[in-house]
């Protein structure tokens, strides 16, 4: 298990993609955006999807050079077409118009289409926190997610993020896939060889599982509830309202046409829109409240939730992003540690393009 | 069990607003909101609720002549001041005038403080419909809910709904309290003395339990999600988010300072704000792409997810809002059933108000 800094990792990613062909200003945008998932934790959406981005671009799926525009516009809302490019450019962009429209309207909301993949849903909500704003961000996915009662695979994982700035605490970050698990989990219980808990996954006959190999044999992952009678009807009402913002508001490809993460799976025939599909809010608190006000409030929100009694064998009631932000914390200071197989993918990377590795 | 027809339902609960000294507008408004509740199969938000809000009333906690408006706004967004009127009268106030909004800016949000409780999300949601745009609803609600980790109850059962317009499809309306189950699911499952499933509840000591009469006995509802293995976390920020759009946003009371809706419960000391909050928002399905267009991909997206193959054991994948569209076509012809116990509180209100009874 080697460690690198921040830096370095991002100094990395963006020789890469500049060595695709990405212009400077847009590798320095993805990388950052990259590497913030590992800084914060989330290994499974980091560098370990390097790789899977540039096979993306070599199945031509991917355009380095994309021309970013806004198609469609209200006072308060936009579309964005992100005409194929690395969703960790066009995201960052689609979430400054929704900052910019939030700036004279008091909220901004932008439907983005034909985009691709883009990190942490959780780095560009948190875009809009030093304008003082509350930030949202959701994507679909490939289906990956059987609805509740179906046998088929029709929703990804599309996750929701929420970021709310407080004052003397450190903001709720809200980042969450809409299943009971996320992919990156099963992946850990894959390397330890372990089943799963019940409510995260079916077979391909759509009987329950606990086969943490199942996607590779046909399965699916389920709904945040799990089935009908833990309220897995939630979590398909939740993956679907994502869905449909992100991809029926912009003309993205939606449901089960999304297009697939790995570029080796076949695109869907007869896709009903363009590429991914994402969505971003930014809301200005003082359009609501005084900041100071709201903030102070928040505060108040924060300590006292954070001060509830805990359940018997626990020691502390978390605020969603506590985990996340103090392994960012610790990585800043102690590097962070990047898996061999995924330091030996780099080190093949930088190999194959001829660029200094890490 | 007594029938009643949808009007003859709504009559009685005018009649009983008015003899309380609500307008004859606001006793409509209320009533309509009160008894769709009812006509979708959702007996626990109906009038079986009545008797409460009267009581909420004696104890001064409800203004049956409330003067609603508009403290603080934007070009896209304000915050009314409920003024302790019936939620059921504030929430479609505060929902037209986010319609209004959108009108103008192509996107409304409203949040609102000094309410009370609302009825269903649904019926407010829905009411963005027929303008061709998006509906969104959701508030707070007295502290019920344990938080991941949490032996204290912290957050009410904080609903969202979100109804979105099809062209030849019915709508796709979800309504879903952010619990693993509603107390109304608890209530049939005491009713037959029955355990709750695992995941639902936890006992005072907050250990798991299966008790479905825990709450009478300081037990919590959980987040959707049950546990931390089973995503508990998600539905804790869901509740929490929906706690902070409500509240924190408006100067409501918020978390566990939530106003309880059982009149005889003492309210919370040091309350941060005022009365429950809420949050409502708009979005002109045209701000983001033609409307025509937008709702033949509904239809498309409608029809491919009902398709979809179902599970073993299963006939049909269902859309969010089957259900309650199903139960209220039926009930609109067959009437609505209410249960003894109502039927024999209904009775008693006419009495004591001197009103026709049903």
């Amino acid at each position: 298990m080697a460690v690198h800094s921040f830096e370095s990792l991002t100094g990395f990613v963006q020789r890469v993609l500049e060595a695709i062909g990405c212009s400077t200003a847009d590798a320095q945008t993805a990388a950052h955006a990259l590497v913030s998932a590992d800084l914060r934790g989330i290994d499974s959406h980091g560098v370990a999807r390097l790789q899977g981005y540039l096979r993306l671009k070599e199945a031509g799926r991917v355009n380095v050079t994309p021309h970013l525009q806004i198609v469609h516009e209200s006072p308060s809302t936009a579309v964005v077409d992100g005409d194929a490019g690395l969703g960790l450019v066009v995201a960052p962009y689609a979430m400054r118009v929704a900052i910019e429209k939030a700036r004279t309207c008091g909220t901004g909301w932008v439907s983005v289409r034909n985009s691709n993949h883009f990190g942490i849903a959780g780095y560009h909500a948190m875009m809009a926190l030093p304008e003082d704003m509350i930030g949202i961000a959701m994507t679909n996915a490939s289906a990956l997610v059987a609805p509740t009662f179906s046998k088929e695979k029709m929703l990804g994982t599309n996750p929701i993020a929420v970021a709310i700035p407080a004052g003397v605490q450190p903001p709720f970050v809200a980042d969450f896939a809409t299943t009971t698990a996320a992919n990156g989990k099963l992946e850990l219980l894959q390397q330890k060889n372990s089943p799963t808990p019940d409510g995260w996954v079916q077979d391909v006959e759509g009987q329950p599982s606990t086969d943490a190999h199942i996607l590779k044999k046909q399965g699916a992952l389920l709904p945040l509830g799990g089935d009908r009678e833990h309220g897995s009807h939630k979590g398909y009402a939740l993956g679907s309202i994502v869905d449909i913002f992100s991809a029926v508001f912009s003309g993205a490809s939606y449901g089960p046409w999304a297009p697939p993460f790995p570029a080796y799976i076949a695109m869907p025939e007869n896709m009903p829109g363009k590429g991914l599909g994402h969505f971003f809010g930014a809301m200005r608190i003082d359009a609501f409240r005084p900041a100071e006000e709201f903030k102070g409030h928040m505060d108040n929100w924060i300590e006292r939730f954070r001060a509830a009694t805990p359940a018997p064998g626990y020691d502390r009631v978390l605020i969603p992003g506590d985990p996340e932000r103090e392994t960012a914390a610790l990585r800043s200071v102690q590097g962070i540690p990047i898996h061999v197989a995924v330091e030996k993918d780099l080190a093949e990377i930088a190999e194959r393009l001829g660029i200094v590795g890490l």
